[in-house]
């Protein structure tokens, strides 16, 4: 009786402390994406593995945002068809979908959109959406699949990186430690952590990264207060708007994940964490952390990582006589 | 009643079957590998996966022997290294434990010695074993899982390579509609497939393509009837032996999955099926095949597809301060 009393007890203060950081804390909890159609879903997650989207036959989705890293390649920048060098930071797939814009510059504004560009980006996948389409439709078993779950007899790019954008939404990691304790577990957090977060949001870090992701939710210039040194040309968001003022503007990353995520920025120049929280405190905020500051916001970020997906590999099907050979 | 003994006479039918073509056929049956040590399988999924153990931190052992795709890439030869064209076809490491040797010119007795060459291999991943350990040594979560399946607390080659081949034994294809057939379902081959099994034997095929893996278990000269045109300048066994006479003799390569494993041969050169089987009777048997022929073998060959392994994909633990960085 005691116990279902303390019980009680402690679901009630947990609900309260719940209730009360939900409605009050600049961070939000991560939840799972429900009642996405399954056979999208496997078509989409067989579409991501399989690298007959690409002319060569061997980069996949998964090659520059590996489900068994932290959705990334941890590279400065990602590797493409016959070892390109791609121009900017691969950023995480996971919880990609919070993103309210995809890109660093934002140029594509969901994840259906997004899906599309790397197929046919010359220092990635090096394909055109025409041939992946082609090369998917050859295979009997694709048009089985896309058949079954779009109802189509001709295949699409719509369908395709539909398909794998409806994928992309079971990315989500949620029950990290952080999350544990916004929903009232006082003891999911260790003393560092919490004081980490404090620090967090007296600072200001929170101006930019909040929300769900702890990012994803705006634009800001990338060497607010003072300049960002990169060899990077990028110029951000200038490149779409054609704006002066959008020159090094750039999405807020998320900070999900972020102690899988290395190397940091969209230059991916910088490597440690701690380096790149001192970096950004200065940079965007102004502010010189002490070693016990940087240190402890560190760990607070480490609480960020969530559950990480558990992903099957699937079976991809094979290439019948007339599906094109890899260009290598 | 009825039911139960109709049951048990088909069982017994079956066993009976089973045990005759057990003792009759040239190929058997294939069975998972039981009582590994599965801290080791864990272990050697997670490197099986490690694009840590290449110098550009992207090319594990999964990007050649992808296990999406019948344990290989569906390439001629191998994409490695700043984009590196391999010497050789990639062959599959689907039940590769039964090969009695290991690679087409049999240099490694067994899958640990044969682990331990692409590491190194220039033109694959193009790191060196002390690299590749001090990788894993760096982080401290490998050091745990090294510690718990192999009771070290320095990591040498000899664990890693051990650790992959304990996970590449788990990679068997039981159950395939042939292997089926052998232990007794009379209706698990179609007639198109039980015809060609018989033209296979008749035919002089399973003077080599015999055994659990319809190969794997002695080398043959490649062009033993007539000559084998190819561009490949490998010329076999001779590269080991110094032996005139093996020149261009390889190991028979197992027809298991080998719908999957397109293109064939050494120099795969090769992309369909049914040609690779004309060819090989003209070349290694002096025998010209119809039509009819060359299709009820090629339907043979597609039943000794089995099931694929299921692969939940590892969560690789972050690189520490000290891991050193890509070298791309």
């Amino acid at each position: 009786m005691k116990t279902v009393i303390a019980a009680s007890l402690l679901t009630a203060l947990s609900f309260s402390a719940f209730a009360e950081r939900q409605s009050s804390e600049p961070i939000q909890v991560i939840e799972p994406v429900v009642g996405l159609d399954q056979s999208k879903v496997d078509l989409g997650k067989t579409l991501w593995f399989e690298p007959r989207l690409s002319a060569s036959n061997t980069i996949s989705c998964n090659s520059c945002h590996n489900l068994a890293k932290g959705g990334v390649d941890n590279l400065p920048s990602s590797i493409g068809h016959k070892w390109a060098i791609g121009p900017i930071n691969s950023p995480t797939v996971l919880n990609s979908d919070l993103n309210f814009v995809q890109f660093w510059n934002g140029r594509a504004k969901d994840l259906r959109e997004q899906a599309a560009g790397p197929i046919e980006n010359p220092l990635e996948m090096a394909f055109s959406h025409d041939l992946a389409v082609d090369t998917l439709q050859s295979i009997p078993q694709y048009q089985a699949w896309f058949k079954a779950a779009y109802g189509v007899d001709t295949i699409t790019i719509t369908e395709v990186t539909d398909a794998i954008a409806t994928f992309e939404q079971t990315l989500r990691t949620p029950n990290s430690p952080f999350d544990q304790w916004l929903k009232g577990d006082d003891n999911a957090l260790t003393t560092a952590q919490i004081e980490g977060y404090q620090l967090f949001k007296e600072k200001g870090c929170t101006a930019c990264h909040s929300g769900p992701l702890a990012g994803g939710q705006m634009y800001q210039k990338m060497g607010l207060v003072k300049p960002f040194a990169t060899d990077n040309p990028d110029i951000g968001r200038k490149a779409i708007t054609g704006n002066e003022f959008d020159k090094f503007v750039f999405k807020v990353p998320t900070l999900r994940n972020v102690e899988l995520t290395y190397p940091y920025f969209h230059d991916g120049s910088v490597w440690q964490l701690e380096e790149a929280v001192s970096m950004m405190a200065d940079l965007q905020l102004g502010k010189k952390l002490t070693k016990d500051e940087s240190g402890k916001i560190t760990e607070f970020l480490k609480s960020l990582t969530g559950e990480q997906p558990s992903i099957t590999l699937p079976h991809l099907p094979p290439s019948a006589d007339e599906t094109a050979r890899p260009n290598i």
